[in-house]
């Protein structure tokens, strides 16, 4: 497996990733252990003081030295309930990440949730473990020694010790939940020590929570409660030497690593309860368990209690109803920064504040990745890729046999033929048949293959895209005007480009890439967009055109069949043809020799169809505007059925992947079931124009043997197939159940599916003659689809929105927390006057220097360093390359040392680390 | 003005209203003061050890005793930026009810959040605040001689108290907002002191902060910072024996009551900055501020900290990041449950558990309303009402002289027409002419004017509704299926009506409307909105039958104009005139004498339209579909702009309110901008057959004699348009810039509103001309989204959704916490088979007894108390009268006192307190 770092594209494309989170662009390096992400993110590096923010863990947070990870803790907290009568144990919650409680009346467990503590519940705890019994390594192999050891304690009297002994004993109840679901984590089987006798319960075996834990995990028991013959509190926690299956205590057979008693008479209200509660998320701290599992003696169990409540955050009571429920976030804090507060105070304020563009980014942001950086030599970095790629090249085929590449071809071949039928389809229109849907479908097979089997980023999947198919339909027009023939122009175009091509990779120009900020992307993306949405709309209009709506007052009712004059003479009507429609509209009774039958049995029976009435289809044009707005409808609601609550997340992921797949087969569906005339996609019988597709084809291969060495191929390469097919082969966590977000583990980069969906899509060919029963405003539709989703998906829209919301209405962006609103929308309008302009130039016929306008757009944002300061561009954009050397100390520094308090600094940290996805547009 | 306790009516609605929020239910008693109800929500009865949940004070939270209500308090940060070179006070935070942070880069506030504190940083507010200075009633009248006060400490040296006293007397930086709002508290003069001699600034005058803070607040400054000259720590907290305007230290031109300074050397990084926050939190927490106001001495201040401390959230470290922000909750905790803990302990488990359905309902549930207890007597309830509702009638019309009357007239007269055209050209269909537009205009006018002149809830809006329109149409069927003359038998049936009516208001059996309970109330609804529903789309399919789509191969092109034979005779045409189309479509050319006119024109000039396309309108079906999906789309998305984050929400609110008129308008301009000749809603040119409509006037007016003085109306009263009625006529309070939800005050009640509205309805019988514009496809449309919007607004609807959802991601109902899923979805099917039970009623002969039905469910739900617990049945539905009084001991208890904690009863506590709108259906 190889580290994907790039994503080279045509379509830019903004991928929404939780602030702080793991991102797509923190993947895994070979050779790392698959499970070790999630127990690491949970591991503390405290042993290593030198661990500041930014300087030495990696993001991820694991840490370099390669101690071994301390196991996943399962805290389950029973309660002592029906204090006198019916005394019984009972699972009222339990931890992972987070909270779990028993809903009594509902009878299932509540979702996960952030828990709550009162802070006298942790004041009276630390109290009762100060006055209690604590046993670190404790060597009890057993629940019965474990009890005997617990309950020697001098306060309490023979006969008191066995009916406490009896009771801990007492097998609680659970809330068991025996669904089965698949193993989250291959092999569930818990690590049962030898001399474990405990065998587990049947209804522990069959527990689904279990499946969702990782192997190696333990379990900690806290058991809490009122009992009314105990004259004093009784608190004991132990850290057992050796975990061990405490018998039925907890629901899962998980062996046992600490053990907490919290008993004692009910003077104190519902105390106890409360007190579980909090040693609980005590130890389901990472910090406090980290400290626990280390420590020697009461005293570093007392001071990571303290450490633990010094940096608790703390809600007010007038302002916040203590028993709401916060649902999990959506990334959990960094635990780098919870450095002890020793450290914090010795390094004092100057140490937590460093660059802020460092911060924002991680690592300093004048740094580019290894592949962009510059040789120095002629194809320098040519030889580079190569090199680094050919080491990866057996492994790239053998990564492949994994179940989720069969499911990830059929979903990437659907996607590709979809995008070629209506590209084609389209492409075919704006030709004038010159290119269609075969042409689409073999140009896509043949390119794409060439392309997995040589590219070093194989997962990119070729298609035909907007900018393309805007490109040829401009390169069309121009040859149409100036009389040049299409397809060899269009072959020299190519070869220009294949030149140019390879003169920047032997230049090593691809380090350029980094000159195209967001402001670029975000315009061409818009201006792709805003052409898909413009000419789906006008496509759509001008059917209504050409299957005119017949009004009351519209004289298209008569169509008659007229016979050819039995006498074998020229027929009445032919003498006394009127000149135009409006004469055949007089009152001149002049009809003999025909009869009302529809025009085509007409023509069959020898006639002809005669009248106005003829050749007008009726009820076309709106059915054809219901069919466009269904399949746009439809593919919008498929897309969003990914985000409902509806149906199994699976079924939901498939309704939503391939929204335009079903958008367009309900739309064809709609219009088989009604049967009109609509107009179809049409299909050649053969491919046209032999030669120019040959020389078309090499000119393909050549550019692709140039992108794909270059890694920016501008030719056809469709970012959201692209993004959907390393989606489809990501590799994930699924520790789903408790709240916690699945863990991206890394992505199954290989050759292989790639390769299959191009030779599938190469033996589509012949599919023609089902595809000709596809509906062009279906097509339509879909199209519409594709502009708005790309134009909702870019930053600049959002921004747009923010022009016509009312300032207390908007959204908490941390754009607008660090740049005025004046500034915000400044930056818009400059962004929207350049799409204008862009739009005008389009629509003259300089539209041929179309891609030259990028580079405009590239000057345009240089021009803005003049206009706003580098932290402003650093919020709205990103800073350009070779600039930021000189601006931390001159320009930022003394904006963020006048900024209110250091969790300034901590927000920069949460800025979105978005996948190094270097979005190239042509 | 008076109490309106209850709006009857005849189409179920559940009103969404936050859980623990003041109610539409508890409205203002006549004679309270208008802003009192804010202050008093912030002030905690502390000083009444009585006050236990659910016992002394009013759900408002204004205590009885008649004690002066503490003013509010606004809480501003000053902190000093810019040591050592360039020192500054900059304001960095403010507090009313959340608080406010200054963005710095973004130079605007933030939007208001929950404040989250760090606990080390309120415990090194305690320690300063012990050694530190402590002026309790400081006699200063102004800032200098405050300054002065403040810094007489020994451990200052003449010249430092010097450069600090300069330092304080600085004028700080405020962000000040001057656009100019509407002041939200009437006149908003703060309160001077006659010895303040600071006179405001003008930037403070002009802060449009100024205008949403109510008169008489108060401010409070708190002024933290490091400052390296300073060897040891700086505290000093001072409450003004009078509050004095602190010149120019607030924002706000508010005299301060409370001034506290905490300054020292920077070692200790930046916690001053957190230390001030957690000083301005504490004065924003109502409980410490009603200790701090009445404390006598340091020790009384530090004892509000600590119970401060004893009753804050605490979040875990490791579980949320302390830098994210937590938006205001719905609705703010309630104060009353903060009694000291002192009490608490005292008090002990028993007292705070209570009786549930006590807490649930606030009140004992078997209490019914005065209204609804029976006095015993024949005709005991009427007399009553009327007694009652007398004291009130002037009054009923000097109140409605405000100008929020007349938005009120426009908006419900808008509606009420809207639904007269919908439900009357509906009703014109149903019974074949016999009921109109027109007549539904002069019914509404003179029913409602007359409910609005005598009723005893005069806000009711009298109109069709939904179970009107489907019992009249049932009435009709059954009449022409025994050729029974509809008229006259539905006057007999208004006079059986009205019997039935005076026998019930005599013998007092409104009462029995409790027996209504939302497992009926649902179960009509729903049955109500399938009917919608059913009959909108069943409506719109039967056009595409009037109006056929002309498929390729269908024979309706044909048709042209025939004129007599120019001889006299009869025509060729007639003579050899086929049997049927078929022969028609033969190859027989028979055909003289015609041409191709337009079937207008040709009847025009003497011609005959002949052949079958004579009679087909193309195009139609397709836009008339268009036209109902589009009226139904416009509709639905009118309504949801109100929950949108774009335009002022003036706008939005009047979008959504406006929703059905401008969808019809929208579909009258679409249909007319295409001029085609789709089916428009028939206006008759008079009143049909005369007698009858008086009688049925008649009726309708002895209805509602008997109806407005039982309180029942069963012949017309829209809930929606009622709700909204009431909606536009309430009182709020628009403290709205800081997080704070508006307030509501009370609703302006009175009879003159809906008076002129009824008039204005009469009126628009002369609207008839511009009616019959309006294309019947619309009106389909608008009579979907009115059974859309009603069924998708019933508890029923979820619980059916929670059908399609998998358990995990069901959403966190109150309902899923106490209830089995299990024994939910038993509920749910068996609504959906009674449901389904009416449906097959409804169909059949039998649908006359449509009524009866109703009491079938009553019946049913009575029997599922055999089927489900009473504690189920409380979370699933309502418990029935007469059945409480012996479940608490015997079911209840036991459940609640297994539950886990004590957050179980608030969570109880916290149940939607609905308004007590009491729906009947007829």
């Amino acid at each position: 497996m190889q580290p994907v770092q790039g994503l080279l594209d045509s379509e830019p494309q903004t991928v929404p990733v939780p602030k702080g989170c793991a991102s797509l662009a923190e993947m895994k390096l070979p050779g790392q252990e698959e499970f070790d992400v999630y127990s690491a993110q949970e591991n503390v590096p405290t042993g290593e003081p030198d661990s500041g923010p930014g300087s030495g863990p990696s993001p991820d947070g694991s840490s370099d030295t390669g101690v071994p990870k301390d196991p996943l803790l399962f805290i389950q907290l029973n309660e002592l309930l029906g204090w006198p009568q019916a005394l019984e144990w009972r699972e009222t919650g339990r931890w992972v990440l987070f909270e779990e409680k028993l809903e009594m009346g509902g009878g299932r467990w509540s979702a996960p949730h952030v828990p709550t503590l009162a802070l006298p519940s942790l004041q009276k705890l630390r109290s009762l473990l100060m006055e209690g019994l604590v046993l670190l390594d404790c060597p009890a192999q057993s629940l019965l020694e474990l009890v005997e050891q617990v309950t020697r304690v001098e306060s309490l009297s023979p006969e008191l010790r066995g009916q406490l002994q009896s009771l801990l004993l007492q097998r609680p109840q659970h809330l068991i939940q025996t669904t089965s679901t698949r193993p989250c984590w291959g092999s569930a089987r818990p690590r049962q020590s030898p001399r474990d006798e405990e065998a587990p319960l049947k209804e522990q075996r069959l527990n689904s929570l279990r499946q969702k834990l990782p192997p190696g995990a333990e379990a900690g028991a806290v058991l809490a409660g009122e009992l009314g013959f105990l004259a004093q509190p009784l608190g004991a926690f132990v850290r057992l030497r050796e975990p061990v299956v405490l018998g039925p205590i907890t629901e899962v057979p998980l062996p046992s690593r600490f053990f907490c008693l919290l008993l004692g008479p009910p003077t104190l209200g519902r105390s106890y309860h409360e007190m579980g509660r909090a040693m609980a998320v005590l130890l389901s701290d990472p910090q406090f368990q980290w400290s626990v599992r280390r420590a020697c003696n009461l005293y570093d169990l007392l001071a990571a209690l303290d450490a633990f409540l010094e940096e608790v955050t703390v809600l007010p009571p007038g302002r916040w109803d203590p028993t709401a429920r916060i649902p999990p976030p959506k990334c959990l804090p960094s635990q780098h920064k919870r450095v002890p507060s020793q450290m914090q105070e010795v390094k004092g304020p100057s140490a937590r504040r460093g660059s802020p563009a460092e911060d924002r980014h991680g690592h300093p942001p004048q740094a580019p990745s290894p592949e962009l950086q510059r040789m120095g030599r002629l194809f320098g970095g040519l030889v580079q890729d190569v090199r680094r790629k050919a080491l990866w090249y057996p492994s790239d085929f053998l990564d492949a046999l994994h179940p989720q590449c069969f499911s990830a071809v059929l979903y990437i071949y659907l996607a590709t033929i979809t995008n070629a039928i209506t590209f084609g389809g389209l492409l075919g229109e704006a030709t004038d048949g010159a290119q269609g849907v075969l042409e689409s479908f073999l140009g896509t097979a043949v390119a794409g293959a060439a392309f997995c089997l040589m590219a070093g980023q194989p997962l990119t999947i070729l298609s035909s895209t907007g900018p393309v198919l805007v490109f040829e339909r401009l390169l069309f027009s121009f040859s149409r005007d100036y009389s040049l023939d299409y397809l060899p122009f269009r072959l020299w175009v190519g070869i220009w480009v294949a030149t140019f091509c390879l003169v920047l990779v032997a230049t090593e120009a691809s380090v350029l890439v980094r000159y195209f900020t967001r402001f670029t992307e975000e315009g061409f993306c818009a201006l792709i967009s805003l052409i898909f949405i413009y000419d789906a709309v006008g496509k759509m209009l001008s059917l209504t055109r050409a299957y005119p709506i017949q009004r009351p007052g519209s004289p298209a009712y008569g169509c008659f069949c007229q016979y050819p004059d039995p006498g074998g003479n020229e027929s009445q009507w032919t003498r006394t043809k009127p000149k135009d429609t409006d004469d055949l509209l007089s009152t001149d009774p002049g009809l003999v020799n025909a009869s009302l039958l529809p025009p085509p049995e007409c023509v069959r029976q020898g006639g002809h169809p005669r009248g106005p009435g003829c050749h007008t289809v009726p009820d076309i044009a709106f059915f054809s505007l219901l069919l466009f707005l269904a399949s746009f409808l439809f593919a919008m609601a498929f897309k969003h059925v990914k985000t409902s609550r509806f149906f199994p997340s699976v079924v939901r992921k498939v309704l939503s992947d391939f929204s335009s797949v079903l958008a367009i087969l309900l739309g064809c569906g709609l219009d088989a079931f009604l049967g009109l005339a609509t107009p179809k996609l049409t299909v050649p019988r053969e491919f046209k124009k032999g030669a120019g597709f040959h020389l078309d084809l090499f000119c393909v291969a050549l550019l692709m043997l140039l992108t794909s060495a270059l890694g920016l191929p501008w030719y056809v390469s469709a970012t959201v197939i692209s993004l959907a097919h390393m989606d489809s082969l990501r590799r994930e966590s699924r520790a789903c159940a408790l709240g916690e977000p699945p863990r991206f583990l890394g992505i199954r980069e290989q050759r292989l599916t790639g390769l299959v969906v191009f030779i599938l899509t190469g033996i589509s060919i012949f599919l023609a003659p089902i595809l000709k029963f596809i509906p062009m405003p279906v097509l339509y539709g879909i199209f519409l689809y594709m502009g708005v989703a790309a134009i909702s998906s870019i930053q600049f829209t959002k921004r747009v929105q923010l022009l016509l919301m009312p300032a207390k209405h908007q959204p908490d962006l941390l754009l607008l927390r660090h740049v005025p609103l004046s500034r915000v929308h400044l930056f818009t309008a400059i962004q929207l006057a350049c799409l204008g302009l862009l739009w005008i130039i389009k629509s003259t016929p300089a539209a041929i220097i179309f891609p030259i306008m990028l580079l405009g757009l590239v000057g345009v944002r240089k021009a803005l360093e003049w206009v706003f300061s580098p932290q402003e561009l650093l919020w709205l954009d990103e800073l350009m390359p070779g600039k930021e050397r000189s601006t931390p100390e001159k320009g930022l520094e003394p904006e963020y040392s006048f900024s209110g308090s250091d969790s300034e600094d901590s927000e920069l940290m949460y800025q979105p680390k978005a996948p190094e996805i270097n979005i190239s547009v042509n």
